[in-house]
C-alpha cells in the first residue's frame, strides 16, 4: 500500500532464546519511557503528509480549468473554462484541509514545547499535561491527516487515481500512521482509560484551565468573541460534559467509557485545534491592531480560524451524542451475530 | 493505487478527427440518459467494497487473539489473550460496517427496484424520486464505503498495512469510486442545482412523504418508536430544514447551497440509509411477532436498526450545522492567499 521507501520484513522468533530487559513483568512500563516522543513524531507524520497533499491540491485547484464559475457565469458563455478553485465545494475541501493542517502544526508544536520544558526544566505539570495529550495528538492527527489526504486526492479527480501527480502516494503512505506506534484505537483506550483518571483528572483539569484562560483572555475583542471563541467555548463544554458521563458511570457502565473512546478522543483533538485556532486568531488580532507582519497573511489566518469554528468544531456535538447514547447498542449483538 | 485488473491508458486525442453524435449543444443531455444506471452500478461498488471488507474484518476479529477483555478480565490473569472482536472499540467499529453495508444494500436493492418500475411499468414518479436519490446513492455510498473499507482495514492493524491479509487491496480500488462516473463533489452540486429543484420540488416532497409514510405506518410499535422511528423523524426534519434554507437564500446568497451541497447529500444519505433501517426493524418485528424466520437474524436486524438510530442517525444536526454555517466563511479567502 505505501511506504515503500522503508525496509519491511517479518520477524520470526519461534525457536530464538529471549533475554529479560529490565524487571520481569514492567516491560509494559520500559516501553512506555520512550513512548510520548515516539507518538509525537508519529502524529507529525499524520499532519506532514496532510500538509504536502494540501499544498499539491491547492496548486492543481489554481492551475486546472474546468467547468464554469457558478456564481458568476450561469450563463454557460464563452468557451472557456474558469480555475478549480472558484468552486465553492473545491473551496470547502481546500478550507478544510488548511484549517487542519495549520491548527495541527501549531498543536504539534506546542506538545514540542511542553515536552522540553517538561525535559529541560523539569516541569512535572508540563510533563502531565503532555502526558494526556500525547494519544490525542497521536490518535486524532493521523485519522485527521489521512482523511485529508484523501480530501486532498479529490480535487484532482480522475488524476487523483493514476501515479503521475504524485497525490495518491501521501493517502497510502499516511494510512499506516493510524496503525503503528499503538492502533488509534489504543490510543482512545490509553486516553480515556489511563490519562483522563491522572492524577484524579488533574491534567486534564488543567486542560480545559488553558482553554478557559485563552478564551478569558481575549473575550474583550468583540471581532472574535462570538466567531471564534464561542464555539470553541461551547466545544470545551462537550468535551467536560463527556468526561463527567464517564465519570458517572464508570461504576454501573464500564463499557460506555470503553465504547466511547474514539468518539471522546475526537472530540478532545477537536478542542485542541479549537484552542490553538483561538490563540492564532488572537495573535492575529493583536498584530493588525499593532500595524506588525503581512496584512494579508494575518487575514487569512482570522478567516481559517472563522472556518474551523463555523464548520469543524461543530463536529463535537455528534462525538457527544454517540458518548451519551452509551455503550449499550455497542455490545448487543453476541459475536456469531456478526 | 487500485484497480490493477482494469486495463487503464491516456487517451490522446490531439489532431483527431471528430464526429458529432446527435444535436450540436446537446450532448450533456445524450450522455445523462445512460448516467441513472452507471451511477447505480458505481454506488453499488462503494457498498459490495466495503461489504467483502466488512466480512474479511469480523473474520479476523473473531479469530485474532489480543489483549485481554476489559470488562470480564480487568485482573489481567492468565497466560491467553482474547479475541479482538471482545474489545467496545473493535465492536463499535464494527458495529458501524454492518450498519452501514447492510443499510446501503437495501438502499441499492430500493433504487434498482424503482429503475425496474419506471422501465418496465412506465411509472413516471418512480422515475422522478429515483432521479433525485441518484446522485446520493452515488456519493454517499462511494464516499462511505471507502470509509468502511478504512475502519475494516483498521481492525487488522498492522496485518492490515501489508497485502497478505488483502484488506488494503478493498481500500484501494474503493477509493476510484468516490472520482469515477461523475466526481462526488459533481453528485452533489447535481443533487442542490437539478435534482432538489426538479418539477418544483415535488421529487424530493415525495421522499419526504416515503419517510413519513413508513413512520407512521409503524408507529403504534413501542419497542422501536423511540429508538429507531423517531431518530428518523428528527433527521428528515434536519434534511427539511437544510433545503428549506437553501430556498430561502437561493436569490440572496446562491453559494450558501454550492458551498453546502457536499453536506446536503450526506445528510440526505444518511435519513436514506435511516429509512432503510426502519423498514427493515419494522418487517424484523412483524416476523417476530408472527413466529416467522430465523429468530437470532431477526433480532440482529433490530439490534443493527437501534445502534443506527443511536450512534449514526446523529450525524444529520452537524450536517444541518456545517449548511446553517452558510457559504460566507467558506468563500472568504481570495484564491491567491491558499
Amino acid at each position: 500500500m505505501g511506504i515503500h521507501g522503508n525496509a519491511t520484513c517479518v520477524m520470526n522468533y519461534d525457536g530464538a532464546t529471549g533475554w529479560l530487559l529490565g524487571e520481569e513483568h514492567k516491560g509494559m512500563r520500559a516501553m512506555f519511557t520512550m513512548m510520548n516522543e515516539a507518538r509525537l513524531g508519529v502524529g507529525l507524520q499524520g499532519y506532514a503528509q496532510a500538509e504536502i497533499a494540501y499544498q499539491n491540491a491547492r496548486a492543481w485547484a489554481k492551475e486546472r480549468l474546468q467547468g464554469r464559475d457558478p456564481l458568476r457565469r450561469a450563463d454557460n458563455a464563452g468557451p472557456t473554462a474558469d480555475p478549480l478553485i472558484v468552486h465553492p465545494d473545491i473551496r470547502r475541501n481546500l478550507m478544510d484541509q488548511k484549517a487542519f493542517v495549520e491548527g495541527a502544526r501549531a498543536f504539534a508544536y506546542w506538545a514540542a514545547m511542553l515536552i522540553d520544558r517538561s525535559r529541560r526544566q523539569g516541569d512535572a505539570e508540563a510533563e502531565a499535561l503532555v502526558s494526556l495529550l500525547i494519544p490525542v495528538l497521536k490518535g486524532f492527527l493521523t485519522d485527521r491527516g489521512f482523511e485529508m489526504t484523501v480530501a486532498a486526492q479529490q480535487i484532482f479527480g480522475g488524476h487523483g487515481y493514476i501515479e503521475e501527480t504524485g497525490i495518491s502516494q501521501f493517502v497510502r503512505d499516511a494510512r499506516i500512521a493510524m496503525i503503528y506506534e499503538g492502533a488509534n484505537g489504543i490510543q482512545a483506550l490509553d486516553l480515556v482509560a489511563r490519562k483522563l483518571p491522572l492524577q484524579g483528572g488533574k491534567p486534564f483539569m488543567a486542560f480545559l484551565e488553558e482553554v478557559k484562560g485563552t478564551i478569558r483572555a481575549h473575550e474583550d475583542d468583540a471581532d472574535i468573541r462570538a466567531s471564534v471563541l464561542e464555539p470553541l467555548k461551547a466545544a470545551s463544554k462537550d468535551l467536560q460534559a463527556a468526561a463527567m458521563l464517564f465519570m458517572e458511570r464508570a461504576a454501573k457502565a464500564p463499557q460506555d467509557a470503553l465504547a466511547g473512546a474514539t468518539d471522546f478522543m475526537h472530540l478532545m483533538g477537536h478542542v485542541c485545534l479549537g484552542l490553538m485556532w483561538a490563540r492564532m486568531a488572537a495573535a492575529a488580532r493583536r498584530a493588525l491592531a499593532e500595524g506588525r507582519g503581512d496584512r494579508a497573511f494575518l487575514e487569512a489566518k482570522l478567516a481559517t480560524a472563522r472556518y474551523h469554528a463555523a464548520r469543524v468544531l461543530p463536529a463535537t456535538a455528534l462525538h457527544l451524542a454517540r458518548i451519551r447514547a452509551g455503550g449499550e447498542t455497542v455490545m448487543a449483538l453476541p459475536p456469531e451475530a456478526f
